[in-house]
This record gives C-alpha cells, sequence and structure tokens, in this order.
C-alpha cells in the first residue's frame, strides 16, 4: 500500500505559469488545513495548477473525474470478495486520506449527492471520516488536503452544491490567462513559434466574446495547444484551426462561418 | 466491538460556548430519554455542541452524515460475505443503540424514508430496533440516545421529516451566536486577536441581512473561522475575506461587489 | 426458531385505556380471522393499541414499521449466503405467519404496492402465504393475525390503498382520546400530576383546533407525555412545552406565537 | 419436486356458485388449450372460480398475485447459489408450465410489462417458455393451461394489458351475483342466517350504486361475509356492519353517513 | 452445447400460407445476409412466417420476446457463478450467432436502447458481436440470420427504434390476409368448416373496419382460430365468439355491441 | 492477454475511399496524440474509415457501440468471481489503452455521462486511466489513441456531450460522398454494375433532398449497398429498392409514395 501510493506521485515539474496570488493562497489554506474549491471555466488550467501544487509540496496526488453516476462507496471503498472471504479496498478519497495525498475532485457539482455529503466530516475540524461499512473511524493524515473544482457557468438549479457544503471550502477564482501569458503557455506546449501563438490567442479572444451569444464556452488554452500541435505536424494553419477550435465546438452554420472567419483574419 | 466503541468516545474537551439553555435541556432530555432535534442553519455550531454533550455526559458518539443516496441498510447493518460465510455487521445506528453511544444523524431529512421511519421504533417508549434481515430485536442500551440535526431554511416541498417523525422528538432551536459571543470563538478557534475577529463577525451581520434577497445563507461562524485562520497564516486579511467568506457562496457580480464592500468597510 | 418467536412476545401489560369497543370488535376480529386496519393521526396510541391486545390475547407481536423502499422480499424474507451455500431466512410476516404471531404492519400505505399485494392471499379465506422463491406454500398458523394502521389524514392522490387490499380488512376508528382519559393517560405515563396533566391537554386541544389552519397535525398525546417527562425531570413547565409541544412541529413564527400564547394561558 | 406440485393440489371442493355459463366455457376452453382472461370487479369470486375449475379439473393451482415490482425472474425462476454453485430454480409459471398446473396470474395489469411479454410464447400454437439465463425451451406440459384476471374498473392510461397480450386470451366477464345467489353465498359462507344475509345484500346493492358517485368500488361480497363473520361472533350487525362495510372503503364523513343510513335502515 | 441447438430446431413443417413475395425476398435477404424486419399487426401471422422461413432454409431458431425491462446483458449473456467460480453463459443471441441460428427479436421496439445498439455490429459487413464482459470478439457462424418484428401501429414518440438501427435493414410489410387466404387459414387451425371460417372472417373484416374508432386493434387471425376452436369444442358460435373475439379486445358498452351486432349478423 | 489483443487486429486491407483530406489529418492527430471525434450522419462510413485507418497505421481497433445503459464499468472493466476469488478483467477502453490499441467509441452521446467524463484523464497531456476499483494508475500505451463519433442530427437538449468533454477532441466533418465516389462504392460493395449503382445514388439524392420534410434521416449508401446487394440476387430492382430504401425508413403512405415514385423514375 505503501508503495502503491508513490505511484501518484508528480515526479517531474509540471509546467505552470501562476496568474496571481493563487499559488501563496493555496499553501496558506493548505497550512490552515482549511479545504479548496477551484472556479472556473472548462480548459482554464485548474487541473494543471493542482499537479503543479501537489509537485510543489511534495504530497501525492488523487485525481477523481467525478460524474453523476458515481456513488459514496466509489470513492469511499467498498468490500471485495477474495479467495478467504470479503477484503475492505479503500476508495481514492480513503487512499489519499489515510496516505495524506492531496485528493481532487474534478467537477464536484457532477456526482450525486452521497459523494459530497461524505466529504463533510473531512472538512471540518474532525478531519476524520467514518467507514462505515467497515466499522473504522479514519482519522486523516495530517499532510492530507482536499481540493475540488467547480464550474459556475455550469450550476444549473437542479445541480449546484448545498450551501452546507461549499462553506466548507476557500475558493479560488480561474479564468482564462491574460493574452501574453496565453501565448507563452501555447508556445510552450504545442511547440510552434510565438508569433504564431499569438495569432491562435487571438482568434480565441475573439470566439471568447461570442460566448453567451451562440457559444456555450469559448475556446480554451487546451485548444489552443491542440491546434498548435497539429501545426507543429505540418498541417496549414487553417486546416488545424477548423479541426482543433471550430469544428469541435459547434455545428451551427452561421458560428462555424464567424469562426472561420476569425481563423482567417490571422491566418 | 468493545474496543471499536472507544474509537468513537470524545477524549479532551470540545471547545463549545453556551448561547442559551440548551445544554440543561438536552441533559434532561437525555435524561428522559426524549429524543432530541437540533434546528438551526448550517455551520451554526450543532455539531459541536453534540460533541460537547457526548463529552459532557461521557459517552461515545456516533456520527453519521445523511445523505439522499443512503438507505436503512446503511445505518441498520447488512450481511457481509466472510470466508465462513454471511457475518452480520451493525451499522452506526445498531452499533450505537447496542453498545450505549450517542446517534447523531446529521441533515436527517436528506435521507430517503426508509431510514426516518427506520428510527421510529428506537424513539418511543419501546427503545427497540427490529433488525429484520437478521431475525434480532435489539433492545437498546440505557445509555443510548438519539439525536438528528434539521435545517428548516432547508426544507423543501419535496423534502421535508413526516409529522409522525417529528413528533418523536424534543426540539432544541439553534442560531448564530451573539455578537460578543461569536467573537470570542473565532478568535480562540483560529488564533487571531480580538480586534480582528470583532470585524470579521461584524462583516457576516452584514452578509447574513443578504440572506433571502441573493444569498442563500449567510456567512457562518466556520466561515470566520477560516479567514480568520488564513489571516493567522500571514494572508492579508482583504485576500483572506476574498477566499474564505465571498468567494464560496456567491458567484453573483452585483452580491460580491457588496460582499467585497462590506469586507472593505472593516479592513 | 421456536425461542426466536419467544423474544416476541410481551411479557408486561402495557398500559392502555381503551375509548370505546374497540377491545371486543378486535377480539371478535380476531375469532373470526378477519384482519384488521387501525385508522387514525399519528401518536393517538394506535401501536399501543395492538401491543394492548397482544398481550391480552397472549400472542406474539411482530412489528414493521413501513416505508417507501421496503420491499416484499423484506417482509416475506429472501436466500442468504451461508458457509453451506444458501439459507432462507424468513420475513417479520412469514416469521409470524408460521409461528402464529400478530403482524403489526405499521403505516402500510407508506411502502411499496408488492408489499400490499403479498398480503391479499393471506387475507382471504385460503390463509397462505407463496414463498415463490423457495417454493413453499406456507398455510398461516391457526393464532396467525394480520393488523395494519394507515392514517386518512395522510392519504393523497399517489399513495393510497388499493380497493382490492381495503376490502380485505374490517376498521376500526381511533383518534385523541376525551379530555379526562388523556389526562389520566399523561399523568400515568409521565409521572407528574393530574393537575398539570390536565393543563397539557388543555393547550393541546387549542393546537388541534389549529389543524388545516397551519399545522399539519395536532399535539398528540405521545408530545404531551415528552412534555410531562421534561417537568418531571425539573424543567419548567414553559421550557418543556416550547421543547416538546411547539418547536418539533413548527418553524412557522406566527404559528410558533399561536402556541406560545397557548402556554402560556396554562402555565 | 413430484411431490412439491403436490401441495398445490386443491383437496377440498371450494364452494362455489355459478352464475352463469362460465365453468362450461372454461371446460371448452381448457380443451382447446386457450388461455383465459376472467375479468370483473374485486371481490365478486374470480379467485374463488379458479379455485374450483382446478378442482374440478383436478388439475394443481399455482397463484400469483401480480404486482408492480414483479420482474420475469419472479415468476420465470432464477439461480440460486448452492453448496455446489449455482442452482436452477423454477419460478411460479415455470414449475406450473412443467408439472401441468393451472397457472393464475392475479391483476396481471399490475406487474411490469416482462412479466405480461413472458408469458406469449406459452399463449400460442407453441405452448413454450424459453428459459434463457438457462437455456432451455421447456415445452408445457400437456395439462398446463394459463388463467389471468384483469379489473375493468382499474384500467388507467398508464397501466393497460397490450392488444398483442389480450389477443391470446379468452374473455370471461364477473359481476356480484344475483340478489337470490348472493344472500345463499354469504349465508353460507359466514354461519348467519338467509333473512340476515338478504339484509346485508341489500344493503351492498344500495352501496353499488353509489359507485363512480363519491366510491371508487362498490361494497363486495367478501365484505358481506366478514359483516356476517362478525354477526355470528355475537358483534350487534350495526357495529359489525361498521367495520367490515363503511370504514374500510370511505373516509368521507358525508359518504359514511350516506352509508350508516343505508345499514339504518335494514337493522 | 451443438446438442443444445437441436432443441431449437424446427423439425415438423409449420402451416403457412404465403400471402404475395415474402418467402423470395426472405430468400435473397437470407442469401445476401441482410438482417430482415419484418412490419405488421399483432397476430397477423408474422411469428409462423419465421418458423416457416427457418424450416424452409433448414436453420435452427432462436426467439426472443422483447420487453422493456430486458438488457443487453439478457440477449448477449453473462457470468454465472460456479462450483468452479464463474462460468460464461451465452445468451439466446450469442448462441444463435455462434451456432449458425435464426435469432427472432420479437417486437424489438420494446426493448431498452442498449438491446437495439447491441446488433449494429452484427448487422454490418463485420458481423461480430463484441462479448466486452468476457473479451472475446465473436465472429458470427456464415448461416447466422437476424431477424426483428416491428408494429408500427405502436410506435409512439418515445419508443420507436432509431435511424441508425432501422437502416441495417432489409423491410417486409405484413397485413392481414386476403378473404378466401384467410378463410382458409381459420379452418385449418381450429378444424372448423369453411363456411364457418368464412362467417368468421366476415366478423373480423367488420371490425377491422373500427380500427381507430373506438379500437386500437382489429380482431386478428389468431383471434379467428380461437373461436373457431371453441365451435370445435361445441360451444355455440355466438358464445364461442363473445369470449374469443369480442370480450378480450373491448370493456366499452357501445364498442360491445357494435360488434355483438356483427357476430349476430353472421350466425 | 498479448494473444487477445491480436483478434482485434484488422488484417485486409478494408476498402475505403476518401472523400477530403481526413487522412491525412488523422494521421497528423494521431501523431500529435490528439484525441478525434468524426461527426457526421448515420451510415456514411464513419466507421469504414476508423477501421481504414487502422489498418493503415497497423494498430488494433476496438470498437464500443454505446447505448444509454453503459456504464462506466462497462468500458473500464470491473472484478469478476473466479475460483480463486475476485479477478480485475479490463473493459475494453482499459485493454486497449493498456495494449495500444486505436478504442473507438461509437455514438457516445448515448452513453451515460459516466461513460464520458471516465475518458477525461485520458484525453488531456496525463494520458492515464485511474482504475479506481482496482487501486491502479494506468499510464496508456504510446500507440493507444482515442476515437470517438457524433451525430450531430441527434443532439436533443437532454442528450449532449458537455463542452469539458467536447474540448478535448479535434473534429473530422463526415457526410454522404459526391455522387461518383458514392456510385463507385455502391458498385464495389455490392457487386452490381456502375450503371445501376448510378441509379440507385440518384435516388437516394431525391429522399436526401426529403430531410427534415417528412424523413428523419436520408437514405444512406449502406442502404444503397443493400439494394445492390439484393439485385445481385436477381431480386427486381423495384423490389429490391422497396425492401432495402423504402420499407424501413417510413410508414407514412405519402411519404412512401413520393418515394417510391423516385424509384420508379430510375427503374
Amino acid at each position: 500500500m505503501k508503495d502503491m501510493i508513490e505511484q501518484y506521485r508528480v515526479t517531474a515539474e509540471p509546467y505552470y505559469r501562476p496568474v496571481a496570488n493563487e499559488v501563496e493562497m493555496f499553501e496558506a489554506a493548505y497550512a490552515a488545513k482549511m479545504p479548496v474549491m477551484l472556479k472556473g471555466p472548462t480548459g482554464c488550467g485548474k487541473t494543471r495548477f493542482v499537479e503543479h501544487m501537489a509537485w510543489k509540496l511534495g504530497k501525492p496526488l488523487v485525481t477523481v473525474a467525478c460524474n453523476e453516476d458515481m456513488t459514496a462507496s466509489d470513492i469511499v471503498g467498498r468490500f471485495l470478495l477474495d479467495a478467504d472471504g470479503t477484503r475492505w479496498q479503500d476508495g481514492p478519497l480513503t487512499f489519499a486520506a489515510r496516505h495524506g495525498a492531496i485528493c481532487y475532485l474534478d467537477e464536484i457539482v457532477e456526482a450525486r449527492q452521497d459523494t459530497t455529503v461524505v466529504i463533510h466530516p473531512l472538512t471540518d475540524n474532525r478531519r476524520v471520516l467514518p467507514l462505515e461499512k467497515k466499522g473504522e473511524l479514519l482519522r486523516a493524515h495530517p499532510d492530507f488536503h482536499l481540493v475540488i473544482s467547480y464550474n459556475p457557468g455550469y450550476q444549473s438549479l437542479m445541480k449546484d452544491l448545498k450551501q452546507s457544503t461549499k462553506q466548507r471550502f476557500g475558493a479560488l477564482d480561474f479564468n482564462y490567462p491574460a493574452h501574453g501569458v496565453e501565448v507563452e503557455i501555447v508556445a510552450h506546449e504545442s511547440g510552434i513559434e510565438a508569433k504564431d501563438a499569438d495569432k491562435l490567442v487571438s482568434i480565441a479572444e475573439r470566439a471568447r466574446n461570442l460566448k453567451g451569444h451562440g457559444l456555450d464556452e469559448g475556446i480554451s488554452t487546451r485548444m489552443l495547444i491542440h491546434a498548435g500541435s497539429l501545426m507543429a505536424q505540418g498541417i496549414p494553419a487553417v486546416a488545424a484551426c477548423q479541426m482543433a477550435l471550430v469544428r469541435p465546438i459547434t455545428d451551427d452554420p452561421d458560428m462555424r462561418d464567424a469562426l472561420d472567419a476569425a481563423v482567417s483574419t490571422y491566418f
């Protein structure tokens, strides 16, 4: 089990370009054992930030992609049938709490309420996790830290965190980086030159203005890296942008024209 | 099993600052074997109060965070497959009733009705728990006591306790403490000075007036302790308040402005 | 198994104060093997009545608190995995039918339809229970008797007994006892003096007039016993009434004022 | 298994008073291997008729009370875990088809569609039942016969038999018997004198006119037998009628008055 | 397993009276390995046609009555627990694909979508069935053929085959046979004389004109055979028609009168 | 396990006629490890394209037909009970990621959200798949590639990919091929002459204009191949078109007339 936790250690420094005071705030929250909620649109770097902080703090990182079919047992653990009867197996949350990892519950609103309620006793001063089926009251490892992500643009009437959950977290806002920073990131990650990355970021900025006017979400930093990667493979810029930036996010002919026009402005 | 109950014993006195006659009323209810319902908003100290009473009465405390996916089996118990066939395992409610613990069902309205109905025979003069699957009629330990919590602000048409459940409990009201008491609590728990705690409480009081006018819940005592803890880590007060008080509870720009303004008034 | 039925025997005479001809009617129904349905509001003594009749007839009593997640298997029985493969375990209804107990299904409308349909062959002249999964056609013990309870105030469009179920039962109406009788019960059960019990009953009578005018149910006899028990512990009458009579059943400020006023009239 | 079928044999002649040509039609349908559907209100004698026919034809009778939680596996069968691995267990339908019993599916509309569809291959000229999980294609015993009951008054938009199911059955209509016949039945079954039975039948006839005008169903023959049985126990007629005829079917004060008035007219 | 497929072989020639070119079209589709969809109302001979074609082509026939509770596992297969651990058991579709049978999925729209999607890879040029749970990619036997039935009159907004499923099939229309052909069928199947069969067909033709005007479906050929069989048992024609043609399909008094009138016109 | 992957290898070159730059774009995406989404109507060649690319790149292909009952466990894997206890079995996605296959999730919108979320960590730079139940963090084989298909015409309000999923893919548009190309494909696949294939394509083009005017989808290339195959079996062209092109997709009499007219124009 000690060895298993090692596979969750972030061994190489993940590239991360800080935007504001998020690194210091996270470190203070970690020191104060205050759970952290990362808010922001998809593809703007929340996951990368957590990986970076796990590396910086030297702690293993256990990531869980939440979904509406996930039950409390999926993250807490369950009994498995073995040659000698049943054997308990820690779920990812229990595993992280027991061995002192950072546990990152990605898009937690997607999960069923039992998943969100199960974290409550880990998020107040008790820092315990009752494993009711196992009859164990697990006290969290001092290094354990809980991080969740949350996309406010998603938040519907049906799916929102309960106030009693929200209150247990300190929150950090995330958004797409400033122009210069984003150019730097795209160039670094895809291997294209800064001038091409600059054009891609400009296209994205135009598209982001269409959010709410026909687009559900803007073009994210991740998509720009995709386009850049295709260009680095020798694909012409326009074809790369069509495949990586335009076609994935809309099938509406007018919106496609608008986005294609933005592409032709720069390439 | 005798040893297992020990891990649920509250060994150190939990800090609790009484607000009214709640300690005496709870003691009388305990003596009269009358189940108790704690009513009040999230984060105002209900859980801490139960911990304090468990310590004061010298009884173990078994806490269950209720949720809508929780079944009666989750609290009563089930058969597990073992090397020698099936083995019964007490759920937390059964465990508490058998060994004379206080059982605290937190936010019971969240649970499915079978969970709330299953407590009925434990809450009248019979004080029994039929373990139908096991064929046992468990008579509760004389020390056993049942406590539930209930947030009236939550109570929707869909989710409310049945009258036949409510009637089985005596009820204690909880609310945020008076100004001076709350300053004392925040200072004690976060380690900041009273004058800073005083400012945090004042901010919270302003926010609580916005409840129902754009905020679902006010800023709780727990959140003030969070902000204080960040400040104790050296984070500037304004940044601490943003992370711990403002961003977790609202994404509405106007509401954020109003709360930020309240913060700047004091820091 | 013979021994197990003994734990369901009511050994001490349960206190019960008859109100009308209910004892004789129940005895005739028992002799005629006619299943009985008890109708009435929560907390008015239906459960106590069944316990009293079980004691009077000298039969064991198996009580099942019905709920909407209860399946037919929960009351009929199921196969459990054992060291030697599967083993059949009687559910409470089967157990009662096999060993000649009175089976009391409390609040049967709460259960799913399969639970209500499963009792049909036990309620006509066949008096059998097909254990389809076990391949057994259980013929009920001659002493077996089926009793169900039913709260007409609850009965919604979604949840009502089917006509084909209702027809199988003789019905007895229950309600809160007459003033003098209720005073007698409250004094006996809580240990307070008759003059205090009299005041508690008067408060309840006022509250019962509010049923349908802001209160879903009136204050029940059980709640009066709660208040009396707190008073017997030395709690002042007003505080006892607030905890046991007012706060459990309403959070509406006006309704609370009305009930508090009723309390102050008498104490 | 041969022995098990014996417990389903109707050994004593069940009392049945024919109303029309139903006995001859059933015998012809049995000879023609045409499945039979019995239509009519609850409590008018459909179940008794099937028992009588099973006795007359000398065939075992397997009765299944259908309900909305019943699955195809519940009637077809399933694998059970045994000391030597899994063991197939016939459900009641398979059991009846294999051993040549009459299988009576009571209130089949209540069941889920998979239950109704599973009978299709047994109801056409193939007379087979594919046990898909077992990999067996069971050919029905020549004596096997399928009977279902159906209450047209129930039939809602949501719950009705599919046309492709209805078509597979010949149908017999049932209703409450004519006055003289019903008097005869009630007197025979409850043991009261014909003149009292006559009064009970007259009360029922009044109530049946209220069907659709405040009553969902009329007073059935079964209920009259209940009232008669209480009278045979020495209960006064009015009290017996209240318990057995009035209170079970309505809580509406006006309707209760109307029914009580009908009772006082005769007793 | 080789032996098991034999029980699905159609050994005697099933009586089938061709209506148009359906036999030739089916043979060509079989030769071209093109899956076939049979469209038409219930009881018009689709099942009999498939049996006839299976007999004519000399292939075993595996029939599955689809229903809304049927899962993909029910037709593909699952692991069963055995004395030596788990053992895979082919479902009917897998069984048919592996051993070269015709697989007939009757009323496939009734099934859940996973059942309809699971057949996709068997219906294009790949002719494979991925048994994901078993880790096997089953290549269909060259003799395997897939046939589904579909009742367009049923087809609601909620339940329709997906276009991507429909496209994979060639379709054959079925309907009630022409007058003379139907007379021939009814006489042959029920054993009555042609002149009586002629009258029954005439009654059916009148009823079919009422489809959509108070009747959901007309009287099918199968029902006429039922009526004829009762007549062959000596039941008078009018009583036979009431039991087999009128009462099964309607409870509406006016519609019953109309149908009864049609019966009296001929008998 | 090594051997098992071999059964998923595409050994013979699948016939594929490129339409635009889709082959080059897919190769670049594969080299850049960018997941690919294929968009387009049913039956236009998406599946064939993936098979062709798998053959061209020399990688095994694991195809999963998604459906609304598919759970994350169905594609990730689960524990199976074995003679020696439980044994983990990779699902198709895990199997492909572990052994370096192309995994094709066909019609992914049909699947439940947990299936779509489970692919997230495989689609960013982490390229990992957390097997939470097994406690393994699988790092994808360098050859692994993820491809999904998506039919925009289907996309309803209820069922659409989440933005956070769409963003992770580059997208390629598919549609029915140009006239000459489609003729070539139909002739090649069905074995009929080009002049007959030409007529079939012309009929399809007429029908595709009716899409949205009474037809949900046009006649696909796959259906034309079906019609051609029947003709190659000697079936007259008109009968072949009725069975393969007209009857499968509509039951509306007017629409059938329109399509039949289109058929008679050419044959």
